[in-house]
């Protein structure tokens, strides 16, 4: 007999069970699990949205770091003009929660995609990026058919070697071709990010990275003015980079998103002087599951930590990370650490937040040792 | 005005959205995705378990490899005794779709898990392990708080290197108090799996890794039984391995988990001559967002593919990857490749699919270019 039920569950499984509740203590909270410090992030918020204010440009809190739509609220209410994410799915559920004006900084590819991001634009205010002409004309019968208009960025190459275009030329042409499909298609600006700046390690590398992606950006948006485009947007910039963006009076927003969150990729970025001080306001909970003396093994690895910036960092005295595997992470003694026993916790800090909380369905969000809110990672894993 | 409703939803957003409907042709599955090739499973299946049966081992198929239940249950329909899985979770999730026996191989911590365990024992066949004198007890409290009976199996460490015990003295003096816990718990036998066998190139290697782990295990079984102690189960191997404990004469179960999918770190094994042959059921199936000549942009990257051991390998002829950013995979030509437009999809192997299975919602499991079903993730992200 099979095993098989000839009817299946119907849907997946229900919302996931969260590893605490507002009130809890941090011993309550279960593991693995993320923590956010509410101090720590409120401070990053605080220090980032005053330095961009201070400069007169707008702040648009990059949601693909975190994917969690209280926390982008609370971006929003700290100043920012709202968000930007990477995918139409990313930005259908932050829409869910209330985000209001919303930037896809990715190509949108493809009638179920462009179908979806129209009917959206009938909601809140949404752009999306595209780099080919063969885009111009799939958006636009989208936004057509649902009566919206969608907002639309060219992406520039600014020395990424991804995505977008790097001639003047090519981009003047798919502005005027965006703008030929007027009102179903508003040209919006320009989208350049040049990710490769983020972690460049000394911040006057990083400084002139941004001021060569200037350089391009100057010259495109002459091209643009000479035939009467003008940029509502100029965007892009990141947490290792939004500085200099700052000051190049080209870009009229930046959109940084670790910079709330901050992982040890950004924290060993030596910071530049005139930066707001940055603090790790996520970790991960773990708790010791066996002891075997010189040698600890924690209770997350691979699908609890994305380690495509190196391993995580244990924030036990004594003890380094040796090495992860699927579902568990071993520790080991480095110099004059107490021993661990079975069912203590210790917290680690990720190398890579953006991959890591993905993993994760909930951000746990504390105020020293006592657990303020449970907030979902709502678009974890909206991938399309 | 604070952009921060008084009250926010309460609920995570409801199930994720599918990239694909049963009846679709592949050209209309989103993307990024991952296929399930049904055809090609059902031949690792077959002959995978043909194998461990004809040497009179009971298969207990590895829910970790893919957490998908209808996937389990077509392992159980193909003769498999069971599944195992490394969370509380996991086994929750496999239980409420109708799974009826179900190993935790892994040390189940804390009194919080023990309780869902206890409580979870009283639905299915459930067991446990573990490794450390402190948590008898505590997962005995549990049971007795239910009235149900947990099995218990104590973790070895046959040369991983990571939990369980080595020691025989030490074995069998957990046995012991595990079985002063009775009728609450009942010592089931041992948990010996040898992971870093697994993926050592060559078949010798991996026999002679297996050798000494069985070696270490037989002296400990003849231990526990001079103290009268008898292991229902001996219980370990895996893909890379499982041949071999089948030859032991010791083991009466196997654990396989990545047979069913297949990913290209396994695929870089040398197979044993006398091992059935194993196709790559698993691909991930993306669209190309960008062109730039040399280059093309696909719309998964670390969120769609876990890059531990290493990265995705293209399916389409003249292109390699060359890497991997939070959202896209960037692919270059390496010889005569046609060009890639926007807009066509291509496929990927994974390198390793337990957390490349862990970054998605649903298998789109196809036959040929035809979707069959769209199968759920269900026990995707069950951490603790």
């Amino acid at each position: 007999m099979s095993a098989i039920p000839a009817t299946l569950p119907a849907a997946h499984r229900g919302p996931p069970p969260a590893p605490a509740q507002p009130g809890d203590d941090l011993a309550q909270v279960d593991t693995p699990a993320l923590l956010l410090d509410l101090d720590v992030m409120e401070a990053n918020l605080r220090g980032v949205h005053a330095r961009i204010q201070a400069a007169g440009l707008r702040i648009r809190a990059h949601g693909k770091a975190h994917k969690c739509p209280p926390l982008a609220l609370r971006q929003i209410d700290a100043g920012a003009q709202g968000i930007c994410c990477q995918k139409v799915g990313e930005a259908e559920v932050f829409a869910s929660w209330g985000v209001q004006d919303i930037l896809v900084t990715n190509q949108v590819v493809g009638p179920a995609k462009a179908e979806r991001a129209a009917r959206l634009a009938g909601q809140v205010r949404l752009a999306v990026c595209l780099d080919d002409a063969a885009q111009v004309a799939v958006l636009a019968q989208a936004a057509r058919r649902h009566g919206t208009q969608l907002g639309v960025l060219v992406e520039l190459d600014v020395g990424q070697g991804r995505c977008g275009v790097a001639d003047p030329a090519a981009v003047v042409a798919l502005a005027q071709a965006i703008e030929a499909q007027a009102p179903a298609l508003a040209f919006r600006g320009l989208q350049a990010y040049r990710g490769s700046a983020q972690h460049l390690r000394e911040p006057q590398a990083r400084r002139q990275a941004v001021e060569q992606a200037c350089a391009q950006v100057r010259t495109i948006v002459q091209a643009l003015a000479a035939r009467g485009l003008s940029c509502e947007l100029v965007t892009g910039g990141g947490t290792g980079s939004y500085l200099y963006e700052l000051e190049s009076g080209l870009y009229n927003e930046v959109q940084p998103g670790s910079y709330v969150l901050m992982d040890t990729d950004y924290g060993a970025n030596q910071p530049d002087p005139q930066a707001p001080a940055l603090g790790h306001a996520l970790s991960a909970w773990c708790t010791v599951i066996s002891a075997q003396g010189e040698r600890a093994v924690l209770d997350g690895g691979l699908k609890a930590f994305a380690v495509d910036a190196g391993l995580p960092r244990v924030l036990a005295p004594g003890w380094k990370v040796s090495s992860l595997s699927d579902e568990h992470t071993v520790i080991v003694k480095d110099g004059g650490a107490r021993p661990l026993a079975v069912g203590e916790r210790v917290r680690l800090l990720p190398s890579h937040c953006d991959p890591t909380v993905n993993l994760h369905d909930w951000l746990v969000a504390v105020r020293g040792e006592r657990v303020e809110h449970v907030w979902p990672v709502a678009a974890r894993g909206a991938l399309f």
